[in-house]
């Protein structure tokens, strides 16, 4: 799977609202496509949308065709400001905007060649989806570690190369390189409600790459454990306190307590970016969605009603996995493991 | 909520088909409306199949009008094989109908008239619901002593009053018996796919009720149980074992060990017809259902894919609680708390 693909002068992305009912690959030439695409979510997860933003200022001098360095940086910070507006709270989208226009500065102090600059700017986006496939690729070679041949594993969500754009992904890039590697290793994924990731995403995704996958429903997590059908789970995250908290998606708790109820090694993978050294369990606010993502189940039809149209609905979106349910934690830079609070700070070099 | 009524001459059903999109109630007047509404899951839930089953006895009389006891006897022995065909694995239909029959056989020694044949037999079909009633009212006063003024019950699937036909229900019992009585109970109840019965029943039986009711995903059960959302967790059970292990709809298991794990107590309620008193754990075989209804979603519009229509799937339709994470066990006779092994012994007057 090619979730993003640079084409020299336009991005062709897979259009992730279809999944995995189509496979549709979309084309974005002009600035404005890029902006729908992310908008729209055609492309979705943080990685992911990092990369489309990045090609989208280069897409912008190719668009526009600037005459002058200055033009063109007026055009860049135009793109920039489009861009940024397409979601509001996606930090690796300003991260990846702030950093192509800083490059684009730096390289206008050194050249009045606007073509000179484009070619900058084109390296620089390649190099941030280089960065990102190179994390998860690390990560994949640390966790393959923790596979034998023949192991099942279970997942949650889709932390994989379509939340990522890469293909490889963070929980599942173990599984690519321990198949790579010349290992069998299956996977059970739960559908992860409300919003069906498992299902719509990791078991398309999976299969398009010959991975063994078993779909599950979520309440099933608890007796395939017990029958020992798993042998590891592994999950992305959204967040990892240095204490060892794990903020991922809902769900995640009731995996990580009877994983370790039942002996099962429970790992998260994540890039050390995902890392908060600032804040305290008791800070971080759990986002609560709208209530129609549960009332609701999305189909090949569109979201239809499953329940009573106006019952009350608690939905948080992620929850919190305390650190003595995780075995370790796997990024790019290496494995912490237990006690986390020690090494997660060891691994980042911190005292 | 009355899911099934007599009036006398026919039997007024709720059909939970439609159920929670329309409350539609249909009427049997006849040996094949009855057959029909158990076929076609109008009427579900053993304990109400059986109800429904034996109002079809009385009912069977009531249409064919036989004008001798022998007669009556032939008419009963007919229904009674229609009856039995429509659902080919529910122990309480049959149980109901032999015990119908039997009555009727007992009638049929002592009077030549129908008419009292006819008495006699609706009294015993207004019996069975009777002592259902009365089981699960015990089961909600033993249950009610546990639950405090303010209390939020956790619960899974729908073991309530639509299942059994009563309208009380087992784990739904103590919160009608506890509100009842003037204490404040709220209740969450997970979404429970695949059949999602606690989306499409539980929300709308206990709304119709009256009760504060919140839905969730089935992911959600974890957090809500590690915020301290719920104060205790009340459950049905499809099979009890001697030792105290619990059969129970797939999530069971998820929820009993979250309870355990944050201190909260976990009850299973049934009727002590469900304790199982040969099998072993290892012996009872743990049935596996159509891979379509996990792929897909049961909607106002029919089920719809949810899925790659392909992928495999692991459906297990129960799972086994170990004895270790069941608080108590809360039956028509009283309650079993641990040591189970024991005290479930004790409960059924074994040595």
């Amino acid at each position: 799977i090619r979730p993003i693909s640079w084409a020299g002068d336009k991005l062709i992305l897979l259009d992730q609202r279809l999944l995995p009912f189509e496979t549709r690959y979309i084309e974005a030439r002009t600035v404005a496509e890029v902006a729908d695409a992310i908008r729209e979510m055609k492309v979705r997860g943080a990685p992911a949308i990092g990369i489309t933003a990045a090609f989208g200022m280069v897409i912008a001098l190719i668009e526009k065709k600037p005459r002058s360095i200055d033009e063109a940086l007026k055009v860049l910070e135009q793109a920039k400001n489009t861009l940024a507006k397409t979601r509001p709270t996606a930090v690796n989208l300003f991260w990846a905007l702030d950093r192509m226009y800083n490059k684009a500065v730096e390289s206008a102090s050194k050249t009045a060649s606007v073509n000179e600059l484009l070619q900058d700017l084109e390296e620089e986006a390649k190099r941030i989806f280089e960065e990102e496939l190179e994390a998860e690729i690390r990560m994949g070679i640390y966790g393959a570690e923790f596979l034998e041949n023949g192991d099942t594993v279970l997942t949650i969500c889709n932390a994989g190369g379509l939340a990522t754009g890469t293909g490889i992904g963070t929980a599942t890039a173990p599984i690519y390189i321990a198949t790579a590697l010349g290992k069998q290793v299956s996977v059970i994924a739960p559908e992860t409600r409300p919003w069906q990731q498992g299902a719509r995403l990791t078991v398309y995704e999976l299969m398009q790459n010959g991975i063994r996958t078993t779909l599950i429903a979520d309440t099933a997590v608890g007796l395939v454990m017990y029958k020992k059908l798993v042998n590891v789970v592994m999950v992305g995250a959204d967040r990892i306190l240095l204490d060892g908290h794990v903020f991922n998606k809902i769900g995640t708790l009731n995996e990580a307590v009877l994983a370790h109820e039942f002996g099962i090694p429970f790992y998260v993978l994540a890039p050390t970016s995902t890392i908060d050294t600032k804040s305290k369990v008791e800070e971080v606010k759990i986002e609560e969605r709208d209530p129609d993502e549960v009332r609701t189940v999305r189909t090949s039809q569109g979201p239809v009603y499953v329940t009573v149209k106006d019952v009350p609905v608690f939905n948080p979106v992620f929850d919190v996995t305390p650190p003595k349910y995780v075995t370790g934690i796997i990024t790019e830079k290496g494995v912490a493991i237990q006690p986390l609070h020690k090494n997660l700070r060891r691994l980042l070099n911190l005292t």
